[in-house]
């Protein structure tokens, strides 16, 4: 089973706390928007055939994204979010 | 009789818990908000008149879609809904 | 006596509900928005000279709309809504 | 003394209830938007320029509006009312 | 001293009522939004150098906007409104 | 030191009130919202290099804009407002 | 390891409050929006090729940016800010 976003969306999975600290990012939780750190599983055809966009991210690509946004699915047992490239912050190498 | 969605909306038929059970997909019921799963049985003209949009979905495909959006339509007993491709998040394979 | 919707409007006549219910829609009553089945009488200038749209919508057609869309206005004794084609969701055949 | 609309708007004047009465409308006065009926006066400059809007709006026209559209103006004793021509929802002929 | 607007605002200057009463144009103090008669002093460049908008309006002409549009200013003891074109809705000849 | 707005923003100079009656200008402190005279310290690059805007406003010349617009920066001790140039609503000869 | 912002965006680093000082740049803490003193660490590929914008900020630029805008991500122990250059005001030197 297999999740093919829209548009120019992307599927992220969450990556875990531990995994987080590990890698030496830390994100704050202070009353300001919270953003939240993930792998890219798959992206949405108007990034991968437009020119600008489909070099700026890629499926496994670790990225910064806010929390607010995106909807959250669980498919197989595995919770996704799928996310507006816009609402893709940045991207972790 | 035949519904026949203007512009670049979709009909979609929701997709039965218990189904939705078998093929694994489970959708949680948190505060965010909810996306459902339904099935394709029609897709608007321009839609499938851009060479951009008639690739991403088709009649037959699965696709998760927010449940706040587009309006439910009940034809012959059965329950529609008509929604923008745009509130269309993915396509299930 | 005539109207002749302005732009990409159309005017549109509602269908009874003993004649919804022969032909088999039934419109549910939830809290969510409620859809209406209504007659197109005329169609605005800026759809039947678009190539896109002219040959989505046309006079006689039935179709489903939005009842918060739209104007209502009574012509010799007849009720008609004037609606924009974008507020309509669908033709029904 | 004369008003020249600018931009896409025109000049228009109520048409009176019992001339109204007589030519068969009657525009209910529900809790929904009430539309009203007006001549019109004098049609902007961006009308008169414009291929596609040119023809669907002149001088003398009968015309049925959104009474919440517009700015009402009282010049030499008689009340007209500036409106966008977007604001105009229909020609009756 | 002068006041060059930028962009396209104009610069006008409010008629007084009693000249308003000669000229014969009443404005209506009712609940509704209340439109304003004043003289054009001045006309920003986005309008001189536009094809379209040079011919709407020109410095002596008298308008009618709305009083809830634009800024006041005093300039040598002079008060001021500084307007855009947008906001004016009509000319008076 | 030296500050570069970025886009279409300026950088202006309050002027001191008794400077502002010196030029015989008084801005009036109604309800209504307040403008600001002000000088010009800097143009934005979207400003200097567009043929339409480049003619409109230079360092040096004396501005009213709104007060409600803008960002205030204190540098080395005098105190500066980095505002678009939208927000600028006319300069003073 | 790297942030690479995507689109549009920079990311950033706040300069302390002593730098600051020492810089001569003082930004007052009044009930206005606060804006923040920060140097550029990345730049978006939005912005690196585009014509317009890559002149107007680069890694190593000092700029202003209003506080309310952008998210703070902690990455080894250092916090950066993610923003859009729109909501960079500009640039010091």
């Amino acid at each position: 089973m297999n999740i093919k976003p829209l548009g120019d969306r992307v599927v992220i999975k969450m990556i875990e706390a531990e995994e987080k600290t590990k890698s030496g990012i830390v994100l704050p939780s202070s009353a300001k928007e919270q953003p939240q750190m993930a792998e890219v599983m798959a992206v949405g055809p108007d990034i991968v055939n437009d020119e600008k966009k489909k070099d700026q991210i890629k499926v496994g690509d670790r990225v910064i994204f806010s929390k607010y946004a995106g909807t959250e699915v669980k498919l197989d047992g595995v919770e996704y979010t799928i996310i507006k490239l816009n609402d893709v912050l940045a991207v972790i190498e």
